[in-house]
Formats: structure tokens, sequence, C-alpha cells
């Protein structure tokens, strides 16, 4: 793990061809732009999306990724539930994953937290400001107090997920709202990052404060080196 | 709810008709003993089981339950999705589930929780001692500060859950093992307490300190008054 | 405790003796406010002021305080250190502690919470919507979605506090900050909640709201029945 | 940080001089053996004393260290209430600190976790065997699902100490005890670990398992890249 990270960027990528306000801002896909952006060492990065073959994500690849991101939202259904099962399975086993934006209802997500990830939406266009609630924390390196985003989509709360294990930031929007936007959960010996920001229709992942989150966070949800547990019938350790 | 709780107490009830071991423990069925045994001012106690209509659990029944007990283990695979996910759906707006012994493999509490819930267990009838790690925490009221079950079945860390939010009651066996025995979580609106003992061959569902937990936890689990959450599309309260 | 509650209500009690402005709004002091607008079953509520013998906070009058409430601001160090012991040695037992705005740099909350406790502040009478990220909370019930105070002192983060247990509110300032301002602690067997609106140069302690959550945050911090854990030598429970 | 971890060990250092059951196990001192033990990749490690001037803990070498270790246990009282405050802020700076066995009455850990950190004890050497419960967390990579240590004191729950944020580790003891063994905080920017073993008049300290711990847990405890959060006065970001 040292020296090798092996990332998989997973995008629905669909909004990307189906419009051209989105294909503009991102021609190669936002999959494509998170790839460009990303700084971490040592990181071997691919793509992987869900009009490919099992959506990209053959047995042999998430086998070999150690985190994976994932962009989804007009097409969640179309995810196949046992490539969802799959993903689960991975991320029992230690992989991270780090879900982004409309991602809060995607299958994965929805069946990591056990709750409905509702929220409050609007899609003006309006300023976000992110503020760091956490400093120490890792996944906040290098962001200084908060960063902004001008034009967003706003997501407010009640936001319906478990209390985060540890809340790292949190939006203010123009509009009026709030939002707990970083969030981490470990599940399993999985590390688990809601991240926020990026709606289809605005260049967010080309912000460099909205890299450097996403690249922390990558950081932060690598698996660790570790035995895994096992499960079942057991001898007493002790004369009973 | 000040006058008033409704309290469902699930149970598969196939062991006990199938073996005369359970059977002669518990003749009128595990969800029996603990009806009788609990003790909340003002609650009102139903059951229900696996082999009834609907498992017992229409809309109208967990419309009218505050608090639900669910004890099953070797059935969970019978148990209907379509129920699995009206269950959910009511502990999201705020009932509260009380998940007792091998319910920590059934679906609900494997939605609930988005991890593989497994855990290592021998069912050799050994002693267990219950430790208060959380005095203060209501569900520890009256209970001292242990107490012990004669016989019962191992259930053996590691156990596969989310970190609970509060973690209540840990155990001690014989054999050699320690387990997370006394787990609060929220979910939704609505509570949650996962409470380990209780194997169909020995009458854990007679023991007063059992009994005086699982009343305890259903006091905590029960709704508060609350007005429902709403999500969706929202216009901004300030001008942007 | 059913039928009775015992709340104390402690109040610095200086700016509404030297400023004009706080005396206009406050003439019997925040305290008196408080009292005049809690709502809960069965409470008998005092109050109690630094400059009393032993700041009205005598070992009796402890003794007999289920939950103590806490406004402090210019004063701090005033607070007699033995003074201080004795509130930490009652929630160590179980005695609810919520501490108001200006609080969060007194003695017993640095004490309890073992961090700074700083942040950001300004005191320019800005607009405050205070949101509730967790609707199934007892101490959010009747709230709504939000509500707001027209003029208020704004906090900011990082408030440096350790993760609350249960993160309840989160207020949106005008001026663009984001503060957790509903937070709760369990420490020994004591809850505590921190609530952060109430600057002394505002009316904010007539709000129907503000009085709706600390009434809510009173009743949740109110002790639960418990056996008083015992610590230091054992003999062991088994031959070792 | 990445090349580099300046590691301090502090020891009370009294018990190994004074007493020649302890000096026989640990001639050069329990600090002396830890540091032997220790496998860390690139850290610099030295020690500190009770009886050297300013217990070793000069405001020189604090600024340099960014992992602490503390032991102590028979002259907590000693340990002056000024260092006290310097090793407080730099774990509020981000120093991490790791709390082992007796230090559990330690001025700077009760200081920062707020409790009174009570605990029953047992001096007889039993046996302690010390369950992993959260197998993803790095600082249990590479212990397996257990590990014994034939005779240490044992430490009985309940610990009042915080709901940790993260629990690693649980110990059975076979004289009937548990105890949450191995507990996880953050505090300000810093992490903090409490590890449990260590009694003095047995070699645990020379233990492979507990130094595996140990290690992993300074590497977990090192300081992330950060910049300091400011507080205070603020101007408003937006027109209010």
């Amino acid at each position: 793990m040292a020296n090798k990270l092996n990332v998989t960027i997973w995008n629905e990528g669909r909004h990307e061809k189906m419009s051209k306000e989105v294909g503009d801002i991102y021609p190669h896909g936002m999959h494509t732009a998170i790839a460009g952006g990303l700084s971490v060492d040592g990181a071997s990065i691919r793509t992987a999306t869900l009009d490919e073959p099992e959506h990209g994500l053959t047995e042999e690849v998430l086998a070999d990724t150690d985190v994976l991101l994932w962009w989804g939202h007009m097409a969640h259904d179309d995810v196949n539930d046992e490539i969802v099962e799959r993903v689960h399975k991975r991320v029992m086993q230690g992989m991270g994953l780090i879900v982004l934006h409309s991602g809060h209802f995607s299958k994965i997500f929805k069946k990591l937290m056990g709750t409905t990830c509702d929220l409050k939406w609007r899609a003006d266009g309006e300023k976000e400001r992110i503020w760091v609630v956490n400093p120490g924390h890792p996944i906040a390196a290098g962001i200084g107090e908060y960063f902004e985003l001008p034009k967003e989509e706003m997501y407010g709360e009640h936001f319906d997920i478990p209390e985060p294990d540890e809340l790292v930031l949190v939006s203010w929007f123009a509009g009026g709202e709030v939002f707990r936007s970083g969030c981490c959960y470990t599940r399993g010996a999985g590390k688990i990052f809601y991240f926020r920001p990026g709606h289809e229709t605005f260049p967010t992942y080309y912000d460099p404060n909205v890299l450097k989150v996403i690249s922390n966070a990558v950081k932060w949800a690598a698996p660790v080196e570790r035995e895994a547990p096992t499960y079942g019938f057991r001898k007493p350790l002790e004369t009973i």
C-alpha cells in the first residue's frame, strides 16, 4: 500500500452525453475531470461508467481497487443490484468509497447508510461556502478555514443520514440553508466519505479546493493492512 | 405518547413448534414470555409471528406500533421483502426497534446497519456475565454493575456492525470471548437497540435482568413528538 | 423523577446591572426571563447568580438540582474553582447541564469538554437561522425545520469542541458563517447540552423557539434512575 | 512529516528505582523498554521522566514532539500543573498523545477527558485476552483477532470516560471482568489513544503484540498537515 494506491472513479456518465450544457463543461465526462485533477502520490487512477459492461466494475476491477469514487444521478435504478452487492462486499473488506453529490441517492450509499438519504435541493446556481468544522482531520488538510464555490446546487438539511462518525465540512448557502457536506463513516473495514459539491451543470470538479478535498479523502479512505476477521462457530478458549 | 405506548413483539415462532426442547421452555413462544415479562407503564402489548398473514405486520399494525421487538433465527429468508421495507419505513418515521439475539442476521437489522452483522458463536450453554459500561444510560437503569446468565450461547467479536452511537453493555463469556451486547443507534427518526441474549434453548426471556433491560429499551426507543421533516425542491429563503 | 424535576438557572447576572442596554431588555436578569419562559411539566425552578454567597450553588442547592443551566460571559474567572469542582462532581453523578451561549468559555464547560472551546464571533446583530439536523431528537420536538432570530451575535466555526455525541442544530448567519449550535454530550452519568443563542443585548430569551429548545433540553438532560457505579479494588468473580 | 516523526516517551520512572521487583523487569525503566520495542518507520525517539528538570518536557521538547506517550501511576500529583497545560496546548495543536495503563488517572488524561476516569482494579496477575472489535482500524493492523497477556493487572468496567470516538480493543479477564482497552479520541487537532495494559510488575512492554499496538498508535496519532484555525472577532463575509 505504501507505494501504490489503485483508485477507480465511477461515473454514471449520461448527463455529459445528453446535455450540451453539461457536455460543454465536461467534454470527456466528470470522471475524466476528476481523474485529471486528483493529486495523490502513488495513485494509479482508472475510470468506469454505467454503460460499460458490468458498469466497468468487474470482479477483477473491484478486487484491484483500493478506493472507489461514485457519481450518479439520473440513472441510479439502472445500476444492477448484483454490482451493488459486489461493491458492498468490497467496502466490507476494506475498500474505501467516496460518494459525490447526487450519489447520496445511489443504491450503494443507501445500502451502506440504512436510511433514506433524502434532502432538500435547489439548482439555481447560488454561492456555497464550505466551512471546515474539524480542522485537524486529514480530509481538511490544506483547505484553510473555508472555501467558496460561486455557483452550485443547494442541498439543505435535514439530510437523512446516520450521525457521521466524523463531520468535517458544513456548507452555508446564499439562499439561507446549511448542509453537512463532508461526512465520514466506517462500515465493515471500509471507510466512506460523502462529499456534497458537484452538480453537473457547474464546473465544480475543476475547483482546486474540491479536488484537494477529494484527493485528501482518497488518501484517508485507503485500506489499512489487516488480517480479515473470521466468523462462525468457535471452540472455547477456556474450559467451560 | 405520555399515557400510551403500543408495543409489538415479533417472533419467528418456529423453533418453539419444531423442537421439544424449545417448546418445553417456551410453550407459548418466546414472544409470549417476553410479553408477560415486560414492565412498561402505559404499554399496550401485542405479538405477531412469521406464519401469520403478512407476518402479522400489516400496515395497520405497524402504523399503530410505537416500538417493535424482533426475534428471528432459522427463517430470516422467509420474511417478505415488502414487509421489511414496511418496517424500515416506520423506523425512519420514528418507530423504535429492538433487535434480539439471532435477529442480528435479520433482513431488517442488516438493512438498517449496512454491514454484514456477522459474528462468532458457540451454543454450549456457558456462563455469560453482562457488564454495564454506560451506567448513566436509561437502558441500564436498575441493572446494577453486571448481571449473569448461567447458560447462554456465546457470541464473540468481531461483531460486524457500525460503531454504536452508544454502547451500554459488554458481555464476558466463560469460554474466553467478549461481545458488545447492548448497542444503541438512531436511524432516520427511529431508535434501535440491539440486545444480545436470548438463545432459544435457554430460559433467558424469563430472567428478571433481561426483562428489565428490554423494558428499559422499550421506554428508551419510544418515538418523540415531532413534525416530520420534508424533502425535495425548495425556494430560497434569502435573495440570491 | 416522574413527578418532580428541580431546575436551577445560573446566571452571571452582571451585564444586566452594568449596562442600561442589557438592563432594559432583561430588567430582572436573563435567568428570570428564562425561568418565566420554561415550560416543563413538574419542574420546580430556582435561580442563582455569581454574586450570591457560593454563587448561589451551595452543596445543598446542587444536591437538590436535577438540571443546571449556565450563562456566563464577562466574569468567567470570578467563578470559584471549588464551585466548579462541585458542579463537575454533580454532573458526573448524573445532574444535567445546559450551557448557554457565551458559557462556551466558562470554566465548567471547558473542564467537561477538555478543549479550548474557542470560536469566531461578531456582535453586529445579524439574522441567525437555526436548522434542525436531527429531527427525531427530543430536543428538536415541536421546533419545525428551522427557526429564525432576527438579531443575534454571530458565532462561527471552527468551534473547538469534541465531536458532539449528537448534533441537533446548525446555524446559518447572514454574514456568511455556520455554527454547530445544539450539541449533546454525556460525561459521567450527566447529560450536557450546549445551545448557542443568547447574546445579552438581544431579547433572545423571550423567543418562543429558544424557550422551547431549552425546555426540551431540560427534559432530555434530566437524570435517569440508576445505581451509582463503584470503583477501586475488586476480588475476582471467577477462580484465577 | 512523511520522513520524520518525533516521538517522546514520558515515564514517571519511580517504580523502577524504588522496587526491586519492577527494577528487575525494567532495569532502565519502562520508557527504555518501549523505546527499544517501537517499530515506526522514520521515527526519532527520545524519552523523558518526571524527575528531570521540567519533567523533561520543556517547551522546546514539546514543540519538537509529534507524538507523546505517557505512563504514570504513583506520582500523578507531582506533575506540575504548568507542564500539564503545556502538554494540553500541544495536543490542541495536533500533537498525538498515547496514554498507557495507570496513566488513566494522570492530570493530562483527566483534563482531556473531562470525567473522573475511574475504574475497578486487581493486581493479581491473571490472564488478559485483548479482543479486536474494530479490525479495519489502523491500530489493529497485524494483531489478529485477539492476543493474550498471561499475567496482568485487571482493570474493570465501569471505566468513567466519554464514549470513545472509536473503540478498537476490549479485554477479557480470567477473573470475570471486561474493559474497553483501546479507545480513540480527537481533542482539538490532537489524536489521543488510551491503551490499557502495562502494570509495572509484569513484563508487558516486551510483548510483541503490545509493542505492535503502540507502534500502530504512534503512526495513527501523528499530526496531519494543517493550517491552524483562527478564532476571535470576524468581519462579515456577506453584506448584513
